[in-house]
């Protein structure tokens, strides 16, 4: 029998529409347990806004006991705000909580306790406005845990793995070094055959200069970085294909043939991937000890309890986490 | 009456497959006349080669005898290759005369004999290698009519313009400027009007940096430069949004109230548009002081001769033309 697979939730900044998410999934059942880490009065005051009828239940302690998430409640793992959470009104006396939520979910899939974790949008202007250096999710759980993370958008279409992620362009060339390119194929490889049960992952890379860098004529650092890098992973047997030209490594008959694309920086791939499908494009952040997915949206305070939202992009994330952990632990 | 429509077609370089899609061409009918600039003999070789029984016909020196294209044949204004052409062969002894009739083409707009030039691909290593400096038709065409050129790509879907062409990227920061910005703008915005009847061109500028910089923390260019640029801009009534970030310029909600998307770079803006259709993509040149559309692919040298080719860039490249010339001329 296949082992029910154990969500914990994230809702992320209180006053956003993370709890909003959270209790539209207090309307429909999942293939998996959910557990979700927040505020009971929060939740409680945030269904009540919606008008939504949200019962709250304490997760069982016994793992046997545990049944697939139902409708009509959410399991809460309870902790609570430093202060009450009013919808659109960002608080930074939250901020310290809103983190330590992240903490005991994290902590939580490092001891098996949970499978996935997926998180809800958090608002990094108001966690840097309590005195926190704060970048995002991805590095905070990647200095939690010593990792390296990377950055992998997905739908059901497409998968666009990063070499780098928040920097300003004028910095991109010089951060491709020889070490960041295989360090982001090794780990995406691992982790499409740890996390995503693709037995032999095919990764195209792409070139980091328009045409990938047509011979040397715009730019060098394919002949110089990026082809000596790919050529020492072929040869420990990794499938990579380029680097190729951005502008047709996702064209249909190159995606075709590959399971993931790997571009150099943040607007060479995201950009088609929100264009093939902005609602239902999930963040995953490879590298990581445990699964991690994420929505692809921010707080979109100005929206925190109107019930005017698209939960796709969370139900999204939930899917996949879903389905990573399953091939996970088969 | 609409005035029938002239369209100029040079195949390029003669080893390629160009003179195998003018061969095609005469296959079917186009609601515009058609005329071809080519060596007479290299296009009975190759239609002969392709199977395909190809009549050569005089263009008329006289506008008002002048009819659409039928199929069957090709009108050719004839000009010799400096030596005969094998497919797949390339010959730098023909460097000149492949420049020659791209003048023969321009020179025909600008003195209004033609109401738009299509053009077939060129190889830039064999032009180069005749010791003739060329980067490619946008900059030969912009440089022999003293203008500014812009690059679109364009399908029936979706139009990107961009900023910057073919630079490493690790120079693409440092060209951005507002006089470049403004320019690339300017040109769009016009030539909207002009030439593609678009009364009140509605602009997306892409930022420089991910999440257009996110207030300063990526990168200052949208707040430096790009934004000041496109302020002044909108005080003499252009409609313009931006800077926004790339990754939600070509969400479809973004999408459906633009007429142009403008990229800052190569591999911001291209990888969408070959991704949503390739085969469709249209290369367009603005700026320059007539219309010119061009196939969105290279020589394919090695497909030359096979018939084993994709007509569909061609025929979208005059199709479009057609279309601007039309809307143009009215």
């Amino acid at each position: 029998m296949t082992k029910l697979v154990h969500i914990v939730l994230t809702p992320g900044e209180p006053a956003g529409i993370g709890p909003d998410l959270a209790v539209i999934l207090s309307q429909q059942d999942l293939a998996a347990r959910l557990t979700v880490v927040s505020d009971t009065d929060l939740i409680l005051a945030r269904a009540k806004e919606l008008g939504i009828d949200c019962k709250i239940r304490q997760p069982s302690s016994k793992a046997l006991s545990a049944k697939a998430h139902k409708k009509g409640g959410l399991d809460i793992e309870p902790m609570s705000l430093a202060c009450s959470a009013q919808s659109g009104q960002l608080d930074s006396a939250n901020a310290n909580v809103v983190l330590q939520m992240l903490d005991r979910a994290a902590d939580g899939c490092l001891s098996g306790e949970y499978d996935a974790m997926v998180t809800g949008p958090v608002h990094k202007g108001v966690i840097n406005d309590a005195g926190i250096s704060f970048s995002g999710h991805t590095e905070y759980l990647a200095a939690r845990t010593n990792a390296y993370p990377v950055m992998l958008l997905a739908n059901k279409q497409l998968r666009v793995a990063l070499v780098t992620t928040h920097l300003p362009l004028k910095d991109v060339a010089a951060h491709i070094t020889k070490e960041r390119v295989q360090k982001a194929v090794q780990i995406l490889h691992q982790d499409l055959i740890n996390k995503f049960a693709i037995a032999e992952p095919r990764i195209l890379v792409c070139g980091l200069n328009p045409h990938a860098g047509e011979g040397g004529h715009f730019g060098r650092e394919e002949i110089e970085i990026i082809e000596p890098a790919l050529s020492e992973l072929r040869a420990q047997g990794l499938r990579l294909k380029g680097p190729v030209p951005a502008d047709t490594a996702f064209v249909q008959s190159e995606l075709e043939q590959a399971d993931v694309v790997l571009a150099m920086y943040h607007d060479q791939g995201l950009p088609v991937i929100k264009h093939a499908g902005f609602g239902e494009v999930v963040n995953v952040t490879l590298g990581l000890p445990f699964i991690r997915t994420s929505v692809d949206h921010g707080t979109a305070i100005d929206k925190a309890g109107s019930g005017d939202i698209d939960s796709g992009s969370m139900l999204a994330a939930i899917e996949m986490a879903i389905e990573m952990a399953s091939s996970h632990s088969h």
